[in-house]
């Protein structure tokens, strides 16, 4: 990347839902943007953190938790980091834009996951534009 | 961090600039957010990429490349990657909110740097409230 990017542009250059692009590449890590609405699938990552941003509207991460299921609640601007080996599923009744950090080659449903749905892209993130 | 953390009341509880909280965790990275104004010192990261996001305001990021000096200029939601070994000097004329994201332990000067002036606080990252 040898000029900034504009999220806002990068965002508006694609509409598929879940189903990230990768913004910016650092060391081996990506920073991918996304559209979300509607559910996620449940699914784990056995060997990484996964990090979100909210860059617009609300998401919700349910998570499995040893003492039990929760969710937790991000409005624009809030952060969260899903831990290694956590079986969660995103959502966002009202849609949302995200940002992620994750390993390069991270798949979006993890290492295990429920069925995925049509409406969810199995990726390993796109390029962007 | 079992809960989410907003980010503008995060950024609330501290005035310092140029002097980073860690507000996440990320495998071995760090999520750092910061104030900024004015300029930050000429610094080199010779073994890591640094991921700049403006969240609010207006950054400037020098840049000595092969090529010659030039200047890139990010407004807010915007972000960019400075590649490992890049010679680079930050700045924000009016002001600006920031995260970033590097290795954990990735010191603000860098592993090569001018003199570090007394506004510019030489750290691997402060932890958050």
């Amino acid at each position: 990347m040898s000029e900034p990017i504009d999220l806002r542009t990068a965002l508006a250059s694609f509409d598929a839902l879940w189903s990230p692009r990768i913004a910016a590449r650092v060391n081996d890590y990506d920073v991918r943007i996304a559209k979300v609405a509607g559910e996620h699938v449940w699914h784990v990552h056995a060997d990484t953190d996964e990090f979100f941003l909210v860059l617009d509207g609300e998401l919700r991460i349910a998570l499995r938790e040893a003492a039990g299921e929760r969710e937790v609640v991000l409005p624009t601007g809030s952060v969260f980091v899903v831990p290694r080996g956590v079986e969660h599923r995103p959502s966002s009744d009202g849609g949302a834009s995200i940002l992620m950090f994750e390993p390069t080659g991270t798949p979006t449903v993890g290492d295990r996951h429920d069925p995925v749905p049509g409406h969810v892209d199995a990726t390993t993130g796109h390029p962007l534009g």
